[in-house]
């Protein structure tokens, strides 16, 4: 394909009237497709019945002999401890169960950092004034509302290709004591797809804060997500704050949602031992515990590590091809056009797609017309601004394959039409 | 038996040798007996296994085909809100879902107007200085917890035999815009058992509060709980709201952590529609939303609300029985003495026991030494301080008969011993 940037005003004339002329068609089709959130479908969810198949009474006792069904346990059953602590390279006792959500667990814990402060905190983050936290770009869109929720002032650090820029990062953490905390997501990050770097990891755990209350939110989403030979490596943030002493700087979060029911999965929150004694205790004033035979029916079923990762290979057998469709209609699109480039991850939910500067909302809005629902523009920035507008999040999960294959083929149109017009304006302008 | 109140100096000192050789021979025996909490034991869970049975390919869709496994349905299955909505004479729309804890929905409600404020309130409550929370005592210790944690001034209201003290309640509701909250347990009360009377459901619709924030927390654990032929009837607190227009003025709760499972079952807040609205408006930054596996699993084996009232007839019937047991043993050991009054509740999980001034903490000390673990002197009031020291809150659901039977024994005599010494000891101050 001819690249749009070094057509005349003329042959981008054509190219948009050819483009309008697919997209009227296109549009005709009356398609209703969903490519916005990052979702299973339900063949996926298909692969994890066999853990609701259990007999329930293989599933009432724990192993010291606990009734699950009953109250007690607050942070969860030992035996979920002891997994997941084993799958991010923990001690049981760095562990707390929560509900189905680590998106609530996470909230959870900002809104009591807000009202009762946190371990080590001279006073809780609401009687500080206006507080902080970093937020690294392009990122998850529902981190960037619960800090917006509670009026948090969010400060968006670029993501480089190892991870966010850590130069600006440690500027603002040792700097302001009005910074309390920074979003991440490590590994196959929403969206980009990069996994933080060792050297970035280590910068993570040699941070020495301004703020005696200063947290790493380390949402380690999709952890086993990997879904090509290659999966990529994470170092343990908390062996690497060993080094420093700083390990009660970082709380890690992980669910089940996207291993096995993204409605009724399994939450985990990992910290040092300091921060487990604290926020249990402020948990037992919460509540008598989360969902134990919930847990108790997911470790039963994985049995073990191996278990676990040995399905989530299921589940990548499952998605490649959804990303390799993604992956081809762009190619097919617009190879050569030099208006976009895009991500290629080896595991997550996600493709990350930056086209021109101007152009991202033009596009999700032409994609809608034409019945293909994506992510909003400006979502993967705090405020629902993205400052360039080229951030597009493209979530291949939920669609089935042809679906993905029309979608992309309108998406790529969508991206050639707003790049023309964005290209053909600026040339009138010159 | 001979009324204490009654007896010479001598005739008690008699008495309580009698009772300290009894006392001496029950810890002998090292009896390790807990009635401190109100739980099921493992054959009144048993009655919910059924439940766990259903095939998992029957609890994947809703009625109007949404996949539970999934993202989705913020505020619960329509399924379900039509179920608990019809059992507290409400619409669907006035029902969010919540995970299986009311306890943790009502701290979550808690510190959410802290921070975020309530529908219709100009500032959050933690903007406005040192807010207070009314609370009828005796009370649930876990309630008194929560206010405490967010350093929320408690202030006593007696109950009465028909509810808590109108007219006090009245008075601070009215006069003090600080006052943001009250606690109830409004059937079967957690520990006295009674049922508010419908004058009591009127005079707390009919509150016009100083405060623009004041809200009702109607903790309604008990509304299916009856055990008895005869079952309390609790008017609709929003029916009497309708007529004075403040149901936005309330919020009530429950969960099937005593019809099903307690470490398992679902929680429900109810509210008004604008209520609903913000919450759920709130709750949208928060989550996905909450197992909804769970309760498509809950609703498909109730049926309707005639199924789970039902299913709580066998609860009943496992239940009463040991309400009798406990009821003979304060009967058999206690009747006559002038000790000690009693409730004898219609349902519910506790039978709230008044001893003299000045004999709880020890009466608990001593089942404690004797091997009978009992809920803390104290809990059920404020900050853990019972003025009088004289009320203990019985529970009779977790111990077998058989311990339940021993464990009242025990009780009965722990109960003279600190009657006698307390009664010895005044007659010496005299």
């Amino acid at each position: 394909m001819k690249n749009y940037l070094e057509m005349s005003k003329h042959e981008r004339r054509k190219a948009l009237e050819e483009q309008q002329k697919l997209y009227e068609q296109q549009k005709a089709a009356g398609l209703n497709l969903d490519m916005s959130r990052g979702k299973p479908d339900a063949t996926q969810l298909n692969l994890s019945m066999d853990m609701l198949q259990q007999n329930p009474y293989d599933l009432i006792y724990t192993r010291k002999g606990t009734d699950v069904r009953n109250y007690g346990e607050l942070a969860g059953v030992d035996e979920a401890k002891e997994l997941f602590a084993e799958l991010l390279g923990l001690k049981m006792e760095n562990i707390i169960m929560g509900g189905q959500s680590s998106l609530a667990l996470m909230y959870d814990t900002v809104i009591k950092a807000f009202v009762l402060g946190v371990y080590g905190g001279s006073k809780p983050w609401g009687q500080q004034g206006k507080v902080k936290f970093l937020c690294p770009v392009p990122g998850y869109d529902r981190h960037f509302l619960i800090t917006q929720e509670f009026g948090i002032e969010m400060i968006s650090i670029p993501m480089k290709k190892k991870g966010p820029d850590m130069d600006l990062v440690r500027q603002y953490v040792e700097s302001d004591p009005l910074v309390k905390g920074i979003w991440c997501v490590p590994k196959y990050s929403n969206p980009t797809g990069i996994t933080f770097s060792n050297d970035t990891v280590e910068a993570f755990a040699a941070l020495k804060p301004a703020a005696d209350d200063f947290r790493i939110f380390w949402d380690n989403a999709y952890f086993v997500h990997g879904f090509r030979d290659k999966d990529d490596q994470l170092m343990n943030i908390f062996e690497a704050c060993e080094k420093y002493g700083s390990e009660d700087m970082v709380y890690e979060f992980m669910s089940t949602s996207k291993v096995t029911f993204s409605g009724a999965g399994v939450a985990v929150l990992a910290a040092s031992k300091h921060n487990i004694d604290f926020l249990t205790r402020q948990m037992s004033i919460q509540t008598l515990g989360y969902d134990k035979i919930n847990q108790l029916r997911h470790v039963k079923y994985f049995k073990n590590v191996a278990g676990l990762k040995k399905h989530m290979q299921k589940q990548a057998n499952y998605l490649r091809p959804k990303f390799d469709v993604v992956l081809a209609g762009l190619e097919r699109g617009l190879k050569g056009t030099g208006i976009g480039k895009w991500s290629n991850p080896n595991g997550g939910y996600f493709i990350s797609y930056d086209g021109l500067p101007g152009t991202a909302k033009r596009c999700i809005d032409l994609c809608a017309m034409a019945g293909v629902k994506m992510t909003p523009a400006g979502a993967t920035f705090p405020y629902g601004i993205d400052p360039e507008d080229k951030n597009i999040r493209i979530a291949p999960s939920f669609p089935s394959t042809p679906e993905l294959y029309q979608s992309m083929n309108i998406f790529c149109i969508c991206q050639k039409i707003a790049a023309l017009e964005k290209l053909l304006e600026e040339k009138d302008n010159e």
